[in-house]
């Protein structure tokens, strides 16, 4: 067994399409929009920037004049009211996550297929909602795992499912970074109306997405512990740790922190041997692939990738070909169920069994 | 900040004696006595074994017979009854947990200075009982972490008291092994009078103690979920996550297993930066220690040491010195009341407040 370094990032999931770039209305203007998203889709192979959808029309006006393709510019009114429709095929939700479901159910309604950033909404209820428009609509929804095409994740994935670490046992994986620190305490991030949640709701989601991703299995329960330290966090989940329990006695222990140095780690032990990640967390950054096993030994930092890159052109790749997404809505709410939960473990101090 | 790699694995706990080695009963000769204790000891430079005590004469002589300086081979009896008392001045104690107190007591009757393997007993009384005996008797007790003299891992707790990775917020630790598929089902390690437990007893102390060890802080709360997959282990805890609340909102997450690969891995996540040990837990074996923060980022592989001579000499030359023992009694009982609540918290799926 053995990971080919010269196919390290193939595009696994990519196929032959003749079809048009397709068109994407950019719905929230944030600086995870302007810096990663926008960034990512004038890279990519099979998506363009056409409208720019916020809630003021200067600074969506004023990104559209750097913006090479924009043809229009709309309040989010103009975009719930079907404005523009015509100038794209796609919608990106990017708003507080408070806030996704008036703006997918917008997109259902206008017949646009949907890339909702994580999590899908703050309620279970919210999300549920948006999942439905998007299927009785029949309109493709993917939720913005961008993980899930990260090449490192993917190929780790294929080394477990080949058996290079035999069956999986123990899981650890943290997330950290400093984004509390640098946000106003005004921001909708300490809202739990708007965010649903703080660090478990926000970066949480990281370890439990992935390591659900990797193993192709849900939790079926949950333990958290959440702290809070500094008074201007009062309220929130600054720090949090926290235990998954998959089939077959698999238990995966995290903690994340949204005040630490910005690290993440992931690790998977076998049977037979061990797989890590360095760094999978984060957009652009190097990756550290190690794993060790009966029939493999090595240490991998392939050339990074843009993630948001890969999972805009995957997205679109897919609808071209008239593929189903993999990270659906109905993946989505088993996180928003498991963080539901979490917090819920967290507030009563007790492990919590998730309904399958 | 540097860690001067000429003097990684400098004892900086060493110092000038002109006494004569220590003399050791080792009471106990299974494998781990006879395959890691008594060649450790041959290694020292200030211990010998003068003395075997084992239920079996024939077992004990045999082995003398092998090892020079033997001086007296005894049945756990003869010990008990303080035969050649004059031909040892100390006694390392590695038998079924559950019976450490009887030869703790008896080597604290013949004033003699202990070096107990960990746990220190099965249940948190008969543990209680042995520090008891000793501080009675004015008799000298550590237990046996073996990890705490492992230059990598003094290296680690000088780097964070020294500010390199800033204030810890997040830990990590893991440790697996296969000891379970290689044992016998009549082992006292499935017989929970003898062991105190299975999985978290025997190998979630290594984490445990040594996350104590780095931080220098004992922990406040716990919570455990064990599992039992195969049929030979049932009522046993094969595979187990826990985690530890230590002051100031510090969280750790651990994973450990008796049915995996062998595997050990230890992380600090800090504000600044983060220190990572693979390999630790497991003697004789190579380390890598890798540290990034502000004013450090380094990976380190220095040549591996005898952990169980570095602990003899530790315990022998502190001794010639009149110096106090660093992981004492009182230090083994904060890990049996925390196993204990450990295994409460797995059995009531809840977290355990730890009494301080």
């Amino acid at each position: 067994m053995e990971v080919d370094l010269d196919s390290f990032s193939a595009r696994d999931w990519e196929g032959p399409t003749d079809a048009d770039p397709m068109r994407f209305a950019m719905v929230g203007l944030g600086w995870w929009t302007r810096e990663q998203a926008i960034p990512a889709v004038e890279e990519a192979d099979y998506c363009a920037t056409t409208v720019l959808v916020s809630s003021s029309t200067e600074k969506a006006d004023e990104l559209a004049a750097d913006l090479a393709g924009v043809e229009e510019t709309l309040t989010y009114e103009e975009y719930a009211d079907g404005a523009a429709t015509d100038a794209y095929d796609a919608v990106y939700v990017c708003t507080p996550n408070g806030l996704h479901r008036d703006h997918v159910e917008a997109a259902a309604a206008h017949d646009k297929a949907v890339l909702c950033e994580k999590p899908l909404e703050a309620t279970v209820e919210d999300a549920r909602a948006s999942v439905d428009a998007c299927r009785e609509a029949d309109v493709p929804l993917m939720v913005a795992y961008r993980v899930q095409t990260e090449p490192t994740v993917r190929r780790a994935r294929e080394l477990i499912r080949d058996g290079a670490i035999g069956d999986v046992v123990s899981v650890l994986g943290h997330m950290s970074d400093t984004i509390l620190d640098s946000t106003d305490e005004t921001s909708w991030r300490f809202d739990p109306d708007l965010s649903g949640g703080t660090t478990i709701n926000d970066i949480g989601i990281y370890p439990l997405n992935t390591i659900r991703f990797v193993l192709e299995e849900d939790p079926q329960a949950v333990y958290a512990r959440t702290e809070s330290e500094q008074p201007a966090y009062e309220g929130t989940d600054e720090h949090a740790a926290f235990q998954l329990e998959f089939p077959d006695g698999k238990l995966a222990s995290c903690t994340v922190t949204h005040s630490a140095a910005v690290k993440s780690s992931l690790r998977f032990v076998g049977t037979e041997g061990e797989l890590s990640i360095e760094g999978l967390f984060f957009p652009n950054t190097r990756k550290v692939l190690r794993v060790s096993g009966p029939d493999i030994e090595g240490e991998y930092r392939p050339e990074p990738v843009d993630q948001m890159r890969e999972e805009f052109d995957y997205f679109a790749n897919r609808l071209q070909r008239g593929l189903d997404l993999e990270p659906d809505g109905e993946h989505g709410m088993v996180d928003m169920h498991a963080v539901r939960a979490l917090y819920d473990s967290a507030e009563r101090g007790r492990r919590v069994e998730l309904d399958s």
